[in-house]
């Protein structure tokens, strides 16, 4: 029912050339090969990434356009979080255990993707809720940064040794995002633990005073990831999770390393990516730009595993 | 002066041919014989049926884009709120009386326009306030669903039998979107009741895996109006108002059955629209496109009351 | 390391023809002069008047486009608070001392620049206490309206006669829009005062029917202009703060005689610019379009300083 409603909806563009449907993430091992002949190329996403897990990493053929070392650092949130460190980035203290808990923090379990399930704990009664109710799974206790939250989307060209910022946006939480229309007096009868579940983008653009230094946040991260995942590191496109408090501190509170969701406001071009180019560049057709650059010039197997 | 007022903002724009300005929207049903001869479509909007109320679905002879039964189930809130449930979509409870209310309510008069006159009732004794400060007027009490307001703005094509979405907004309400920048220590002092008066519009893009459950929800929306307003049922552009709560379950709130104020966030293409359309296509010019491939098939007569 | 990493981020864009770092802003009436002969015009944004201060209205002898005379109204919250009364708008009350405050309002120092500073006082102690804080800065006392933050961009075009609306944004504001992501229930533990710095701006389209009345908010700032800063007044791009109530009144908060930040929204056109032209028109292609045009007319002398 649901691949049927999924093949409806997707069936309707024009753009797209083949549609195959498959009852499990895990089926794509067993059809790879007939693909093989066609000179496919994998463009790994979110959702890819999550629910193949290991097996993607490990099993799946296909050339592809990323690291696949970074998606294993990516996946372990303490790896991913030591990786921000090491690049020198400003991040929300770490508690690696509840009682050194000094402040109200977010508990994320490993597994927890698109913002779901993550726990906001305002003092330590919340928190011990938050850690029981996770019991056996893996989490990460995190600082909660009071500010707003914002989302760069990067790409690093190997190709041409370049970094670009192609868009920002801010992502729509449910229902956390609904709690400001909730005046105080009302919250009580209304919920009681916020959820961050994300359901969309908005664009933003970005103080402009802010951007050489966010600019500089990619180059420390590409950098340090050509040591951590030698030696390509870390290209193509990734989105790096900010918090900006009110001193104007910026904070990268996570990482992902592939094309994110929030790049989908800007299919027709943002308004970063029209800085760098005369026509309308999303991130999907930077990386079309990327490969066709890499066959010209003969370095596809620099970008491609 | 408001009518000269608006007269010179409007004719600032040079894309539009002709202006003309009546004391008040009955005047309309005056002159229409003199535009007939021009051969002129009437595009239905929101303050246009708002102001003429019945008089526009019984007495206008325009031809226009649109199906007048539908006016009369949206007019009707819970002729409306039958229709949503009768698409099988998730719709938040409705109460008949006061007494059964057991949870956060919000109370809308049949009358209130852009959302002017909503009233958010957490209890018992601001519910009995609601109902009596609209005494006489007719209202609907809906459950409060806190989550994340979503607008899908859809268009149907009758001639080629096909949904699309182009378009996805979050509206912009005074004052509730304004309380979420209040502390809590402050709010006793600032307002007593939130008002959702919608003054503008947000783009937002949406998770994609919601997309197909979006789109399924449109296409029973136009299915069961075919048996509710037969034969021809929903057509053109409409807009459905969601709300998504925290564990992802998208509930209808509200349709409007016309072109709404959203689209206008999109008069150069949306994201959505730019998967469609290797031009860049707007609500209004969706209509455009809808009525010449209607001539050009000789169908015009099926899409025109 | 500041200067550098501006340069780099500055040298990726191809479109810029030339960069050169100051280390001070003042350096820059240093070299005015080997520039002069490059017929360059100085286009004033923001942080350049901020920094430079009068001595950018007084000492600079680039010819520039924009009314030098405006900024000192602009540059005084109380010429500038007058002007915008003086224009007929609606403003928030302002108080001259503290006894005579009887409502919750927003203390502003004259050099609070892009809403760092701003401070939030919803009683008489809270006030008490932000004025001590300002000791010897000039502030002003503003009443705080409740209601939804909206930003007109305008343009004036002293040529052709002629205002336009380029686009409209809402300002994303650090910690004061992360606020409504946060239970009341942990508020206490979270922050004390909101601050209003800016660090971004999300685009938003108006509900059509205010759009006449700020389009002749626009009009009549031009008007007055023209009585306080003879003759030209104000031209270019400028930029009205607005804050509009849950009953739909619109009132004039701040103005910026400029171009500003949310603009860089719009850099390929806007849901309003294209209503007026053809063609992607940002506010910086509007001022290039404006200079192009009165070159062509024998009217540069008009619209430089």
């Amino acid at each position: 029912m649901l691949r049927i409603r999924r093949c409806t909806y997707y069936k309707q563009y024009p753009f797209i050339d083949q549609i195959t449907s498959l009852e499990k993430y895990t089926d794509l091992l067993k059809i790879e090969s007939q693909f093989m002949k066609n000179k496919i190329i994998m463009i790994p996403h979110g959702s890819f990434v999550a629910y193949l897990g290991k097996d993607y990493d490990t099993k799946t053929v296909f050339p592809y356009f990323g690291n696949k070392k970074i998606l294993e650092i990516e996946a372990d949130r303490d790896l991913q979080n030591n990786w921000l460190v090491d690049s020198g980035l400003p991040t929300p203290r770490v508690f690696n255990n509840i009682n050194s808990v000094d402040r109200p923090v977010i508990v994320k379990t490993y597994g927890a993707k698109g913002g779901y399930g993550y726990t906001l704990c305002p003092d330590k009664k919340k928190l011990k809720e938050a850690i029981a109710k996770f019991s056996g799974e893996k989490t990460i206790i995190q600082e909660y940064i009071v500010g707003t939250p914002v989302y760069i989307q990067f790409f690093y060209s190997p190709t041409d040794n370049k970094l670009e910022i192609l868009g920002v946006d801010r992502r729509y939480e449910t229902n956390v995002d609904g709690i400001g229309r909730i005046p105080q007096a009302f919250q009580k009868e209304l919920f009681t633990n916020p959820s961050f579940t994300v359901i969309g983008n908005f664009p933003v653009v970005l103080r402009e005073s802010l951007l050489p230094k966010i600019y500089g946040f990619g180059q420390s991260l590409v950098k340090s990831s050509q040591r951590l995942a030698p030696p390509r590191g870390l290209y193509g496109p990734f989105c790096l999770e900010t918090v900006i408090d009110g001193e104007m501190n910026i904070y990268a509170i996570e990482i992902s390393c592939r094309i994110v969701a929030g790049t989908n406001l800007f299919i027709n071009g943002s308004f970063y990516s029209d800085f760098l180019y005369d026509k309308p560049v999303s991130t999907g057709r930077r990386i079309a730009m990327e490969i066709k650059n890499a066959i010209k010039k003969n370095k596809l197997n620099k970008i491609l595993n």
